[in-house]
């Protein structure tokens, strides 16, 4: 025996549970055929087979030609036919399939197996029309698919032979014509290729074998596994099956059906019937497909059959099923079954239902439906109609789903304006920075030019709930002329654009949006989740209105408050920018007195909305010289108020400029250079919790010191904390609970953990600067190069957005690991953008993180990510659609 | 028995090993004790008795109190004397004494134990005159030293009763009157503190001691430990030591000698005496003290039994000796005894001269000299006497030694026109960036008011041996007035500074500079080091002229070569710009051809210097945008060379503008984004060393790879510069000795080294970026908080300057660790600054790096760094002068 890898699995070798080595459309072939269906049979070479070929320098292997020879010969017994002959050929298709479904990104090759030879038996044997029509398909197919020809050489051929032989429609041409149209067809391709077209049909197989295995590589594979985080290592398998005809007669047909309805759930046979016809029939559009229904009142039989085995595959995968089906001469097959795609309200519907009927428990149910797909239900969309017929112009980072139109401006203060006018504002800019928080908030959607899932226009945009689309590179944007091109367009202020924040795609027209509905199921489904979650779920939110909102999506609390996005109001950031600007500290100790007063009213309605639950307030962190004046007519404002020459002011805004503010002076560095920073805000805490008190409202304030690397630096930080809340506690008769701990955001951080821990009551993960520093990479930056690292494969996904295990997540570990070593019961959690990515949410899981903290409106994501996260855990095994 | 925690030693408790616990000067006394010497008896209050104190809240514990009484008990018993009585009354003098010597940093009290009733017996016993003037003199010591009393207060009033009694010298003054002023004196006393002066002589040594401990926080104390690296966490332990007085007469005296001459290294007793005196009068200048051979002639047995016990000091301690004595009444007594601070002259002369005395062996020797010293002999000095005198306007970071005057210019253009006019200058600038290579390479020193000892400007300075100072942030710099302001003066371009690049100080006129001298002994001293490490010392440099001089210092091979520094020069700038302004892969080949051939050249001349010698070749590592033209002029000139518009060449260049370049488009990155950059570089560097084999000279190549933070991203770029070898190589007929590797320099880097390893043949610490990464500390920003962290205690040593091995060491230490696992021979070094730092290369023969490689004027320091490292390696210990 031929002690060799095994490559080649025939249908009834393999079963559903060997998707990773089958390719999902293969394992579900082997389970029909397992459990009995009506396949047409056949075989599958391995994604093992793939990865050999893609690495080896595109050979086919001559074990792996060997294998497929034998499989062959085994079908030919199955199917009483034989491949290539011109007695009873066996005529096969040959088809991708991959671990994820990758609907039409690969290619696929039927009628394989005709040639000289076979087609006349197939014209003896069914009819003459049949089997050349067959014929010429094949051969264009073939021609295009497998040996690069371009399929425009036949289709121009084709139409000028249909005009001298003067008819319109295909069906017009008899036999004969077929006849002369395959020989053509076969002129076509010996002219292009410089040899004959292929009569062997075991090197048409192997070569239609290798070239599926090749569109694994194609450009639209390329950009479905990118949207899909589908990494590139897993390759596709082949299934070669043999073909069965819905072409034959009237007693023939094609369909395509799902066991339920994908749009509404509703639990209804849903589906398409096309008589005397192949799939491709129907994908062209050349006929109209019937509702199933018409086959129920035409084959009574056959439509019985086909509705017992659909319930029988949906119980089996437990699971809504997406069949195709061929009908040869009353006779049905199953082609193909698999989970059905479905909207995110069919998908909750489908899943309350199968409880509901007994076909699933709750933890199966509440592992069916896709975290990231409870995104659809709580934005607006475009109207599907509208979308159909819209030119898409640009395409770049979905960065904060929902649909939005709006007329374009390119500064905050424009787009205010505007918004005060009564308009509806895009605002568009190379990238945002927190001066443009005013243009931001009035603002439908945000459109940067720069920028990755991380920059601060990303960051901002989910936490408000407004749409944006980043790095969207193609934009050439003018300021001064206010204007910019995209997509061959030139928009001036005014004109109006439309963009999807879920799908990334602009459009240079105003399209009409619509509400997404809310069903009760949302509760009800909402409900399971938390009810088997074990992590908290809480939002990063900088304001009342926000917090409130990410209360009725189900936060626990906050995770994160960034205290400095309250200083850019119109009234504060003088106030602010004169205490950054302050040159003795008397001045600065009288500015920071009046941003007291600022902060904490804001903490006290953020303490009044959060009644109770924990907020984790993070002392001031970006660089000061984000607050600064910019224009001149600000800098002149400025000198006003604060009794200073625009001079003076520049020189000393121009010291405060950072090469790398990144890495700066930020964060705790910035209360280790002014404690009274630490103090002030403190004090505004305390104030506020204590005053929040007195009314009756519990608070539980988590003060977060930023940026830590070391213990001592914090350690200095704490010790002003401590001591001014302590200072103001004596005066109060109450008790106020509250802790005092830091972001784990430096790598340092995470290797000093345990001796920052003997001083930390919590630590929050800062996964987003920590990223960036673990990988040396600037998230403001990396929108510039990060597509060659994707299209390169150096990167299967963005670090950015899904967190990288291996390297970011050891340093979690070791902190994790440390941290606790030294206090036991430290509190852990992760408030960087990580926590609202399903991945990662399972990963925090394992790392047994007590919180995951993200926008309020990847709430509902995290609570439903962490719910599968836990059952995962719990069985012991990754949860499978985490994407 | 009381079994508190011990924390006073009588001097007969100790030895000389117990430095750590009794500060230097305690465990030499109790050492010089047990050696039998004459030494005024005491005992020593020990450094964990500082630490108490300093963090008890500055109360001295009681036990330590009890631990004191008990001492003082003790001292009474062996000098017969009581303390604080007026019968035979014991007189102490309190002094710090820390690990380190910090020669004149903290606080002494002398005399203490004088009050009205012992300065009685004391008037007694010796005389009026000399037991009020010690007691007046003590009681503003203790006032000021230990009270806080303003000494200008005591000093006002002497010198009124002085004018007011018509005489001008104290010595003029009789008993009378010096009872007189000491009663002043405590009148004064009374005033400023609001009560009586202590009479209590315990009372005066608690507080003595306390004072002691506190002025471990004083300012010069702080400064010095900066300065040497030595960790506020020692503190200070305290010597109470009885009096003895040189004063008493024409047979006491006292002096201060080295066993040998601390200049030069002779071999000679070198020191002076001064009769019937005090120490602090030869402190003072009142009275100029005589060479120490006068005693031989005046006290011939004294003299006698001096040398006889400094011979034996010298022998015991097997180092040249500082000495303090007295002669009191005829009996010669040591106050103290350490280690001499020497030229570094002299410490090869004594470290030679020793071993050829057989006191000790070539290792001793070499374990002996401070490596950080030898820079003094590579450097131009000032000349001493005219340093003396001048002011120093300014003091920040010693970026680069040696000394320098010339006339200040601003821009790179100014400074190399000014150096064609036969001016020597001084480049002063706020920061440097590449662009300014030209100007630094004329200038005689560099100056700037930003930046770290990382900085830009340092490692270039210290590259070219050009004297630097950075982060001088007092510096006031206006580029379009061309002047600056710096310690209350102003300089216009073309006044004259001088400058200390080893100390960091700036003088505000011209100073004359000498050359250091190098003695035979160098040469010596340094095969020794050599024949001692394991590690080999290579050298930091971009040209052939500095590789050339740090081959005559030493270096075994390149460590890194910047291959970028190469683009500025101004026949080389215009046609890098075209080739990142290039707007087609087409436009970018051409311009990289041209490149090529400059890269080319260079490469072949540092071939051939270096002459068989490894030669390590970094890729192109800064972002582009730092290459890009910068001033209108600069544009005009690129757009006419171009054939592109100023608007379209400044618009690319914005686009290329990054907001954290450190982390941004740079390193192997570039390279990923354009391949054609890593194949020319390539190209250029194997057409180099065919060339240079094919003229004989051997050639070592080792093309390193920077900013890996992954294995796939570096394979993708080791692909390209590995295909393109091999397929230049194809057409050689000899052999290339050849490898490819990277920088480790990102901290994800470290912790995926097992996979990097896999594909990269050698591994080079990059620790200037892995400490910013791994801090998320930007060494071009730090300078303005840096400050802050070393006032607060956050960080006791810079570490940018001084490896930090807690977190960076770690990182490396997994990096060696998983790097080794994956390929057992991979070969190890760093080339970050680091590498030329003594207690950095201890830590990289510690963790069996192969080499370490550092700035040419530093690679004597790390050959005998590595020779120490490596015996202490060895012994199983710690190199003692590390600093």
């Amino acid at each position: 025996m031929n002690q060799a890898h095994k490559y080649v699995y025939m249908f009834s070798e393999g079963n559903g549970a060997m998707r990773n080595l089958l390719g999902g459309k293969g394992a579900n072939l082997a389970e029909m055929s397992n459990l009995g269906l009506p396949i047409p049979q056949g075989f599958i070479v391995s994604t093992e087979a793939c990865t050999n070929y893609n690495t080896s320098g595109r050979v086919l292997d001559n074990a792996i030609r060997e294998q497929i020879d034998i499989a062959m010969v085994r079908l030919e017994y199955m199917t009483e036919k034989r491949f290539g002959c011109k007695e009873n050929p066996l005529l096969v298709s040959v088809r991708s399939g991959s671990r994820a479904s990758m609907p039409g990104m690969m290619d696929t090759v039927l009628n394989l197996g005709l040639n000289d030879k076979s087609v006349e038996a197939m014209a003896k044997n069914i009819d003459t029309r049949f089997a050349y029509d067959s014929y010429r398909r094949f051969i264009m197919m073939f021609a295009d698919v497998v040996m690069d020809v371009d399929k425009h050489l036949f289709e121009n051929a084709f139409r000028q032979y249909k005009e001298k032989a003067g008819v319109t429609q295909d069906v017009e041409l008899n036999g004969e014509q077929m006849i002369e149209i395959a020989e053509m067809f076969k002129g076509i391709y010996k002219d292009a290729k410089g040899e004959d077209f292929p009569m062997e049909a075991k090197e048409q197989l192997y070569e239609a074998i290798q070239a599926v295995f090749r569109s694994w590589d194609n450009e639209r594979a390329f950009i479905y596994r990118r949207r899909h985080d589908i990494p590139y290592s897993w390759g596709t398998a082949v299934n070669v099956q043999s073909m069965v005809f819905g072409n034959m007669g009237d007693d023939s047909g094609t369909g395509v059906a799902f066991s339920r309805d994908p749009s509404t759930g509703e639990n209804a046979i849903f589906g398409e019937y096309l008589m005397n016809a192949q799939g491709e029939d129907v994908v062209a559009g050349i006929r109209t497909p019937l509702s199933i229904d018409c086959l129920k009142d035409e084959k009574p039989e056959v439509y019985a059959e086909f509705i017992a085995l659909a319930k029988k595959l949906e119980a089996h995968y437990k699971d809504m099923q997406d069949m195709e089906f061929t009908v040869e001469r009353g006779k049905l097959y199953f082609l193909q079954t698999r989970n059905g795609k479905r909207t995110a309200q069919a998908a909750l519907r489908i899943a309350i239902d199968m409880v509901n009927e007994g076909t699933l428990t709750v933890e199966e149910a509440l592992l069916m439906v896709d975290p990231r797909s409870l995104d659809q239900l709580l934005h607006p969309i475009f109207d599907p109609e509208a979308l159909n017929n819209a030119d898409i112009i640009g395409k770049a980072l979905p960065a904060s789903p929902g649909a939005a139109s709006g007329r374009v401006y390119f500064t905050s203060q424009d787009a205010m304006d505007a918004h005060a006018r009564g308009e509806e504002v895009i605002l568009v800019r190379n990238e945002t920075s927190p001066e443009d928080i005013g243009g931001m908030q009035v603002a439908k959607g945000i459109l940067t030019a720069k920028g990755g899932a991380t920059c601060h226009a990303a960051i901002v945009a989910r936490d408000m709930g407004t749409p944006c689309i980043c790095g969207c590179e193609d934009i050439k944007l003018d300021y001064t002329t206010k204007q910019f091109t995209l997509g061959g367009m030139t928009f001036k202020e005014g004109d109006y654009i439309s963009m999807d924040g879920s799908t990334g795609k602009v459009f240079g027209e105003q399209l009409p949006t619509v509400e997404s509905k809310i069903t009760n199921d949302f509760a009800i489904f909402m409900k399971w989740a938390d009810e088997h979650r074990t992590m908290e779920v809480r939002t990063n939110t900088d304001t009342p209105d926000s917090a409130a909102r990410a209360l009725e999506f189900g936060a626990q609390g906050i995770g994160l408050t960034r205290s400095e996005h309250m200083f850019f109001e119109a009234d504060r950031i003088p106030k602010m920018q004169r205490m950054i600007l302050s040159e003795t500290k008397e001045e600065r100790l009288a500015a920071c007195d009046e941003l007291r007063a600022f902060q904490k009213a804001d903490y006290l309605a953020i303490f009044n909305v959060m009644c109770g639950l924990p907020v984790t307030i993070r002392l001031l962190d970006p660089p000061l010289h984000e607050f600064l004046p910019k224009s001149d007519a600000e800098f002149e404002t400025l000198a006003k108020e604060a009794g200073k020459t625009v001079e003076e002011l520049k020189k000393q805004s121009a010291m405060l400029h950072e090469v790398n503010p990144m890495m700066g002076h930020r964060g705790l560095r910035l209360a280790v250079s002014y404690p009274e920073l630490a103090e002030m805000q403190t004090r505004a805490i305390i104030e506020a919790a204590i005053e929040a008190q007195k009314t009756g409202t519990r608070v539980r304030p988590e003060i977060m010191i930023p940026l830590t690397f070391d213990v001592k630096e914090y350690k200095f930080v704490k010790d002003v904390v401590e001591e001014t809340a302590k200072a103001i506690l004596a005066d109060y008769d109450g008790t106020l609970e509250y802790m005092i701990g830091t972001m784990i955001e430096i790598p340092r951080a995470c290797l000093m953990a345990d001796e920052i821990a003997q001083e930390a009551e919590f630590f929050s993960f800062g996964t987003n600067d920590l990223t960036q520093m673990t990988y040396g990479l600037s998230r403001d930056d990396a929108g510039k190069f990060i597509n060659d690292y994707i299209e390169h494969n150096i990167f299967e996904t963005d670090p950015t957005i899904k967190l990288d295990q291996k390297g970011v997540g050891e340093l979690m570990k070791t902190a994790i690991a440390r941290g606790r070593k030294a206090r036991p019961n430290i509190k852990l959690g992760i408030c960087g953008e990580h926590g609202g990515d399903p991945s990662s949410i399972e990963f925090c899981q394992k790392l047994g993180l007590d919180y995951v903290s993200c926008s309020p409106f990847r709430v509902p994501i995290a609570r439903l990510a962490a719910a599968q996260a836990a059952i995962a855990q719990k069985r012991g095994e990754d949860v499978a659609n985490k994407g």
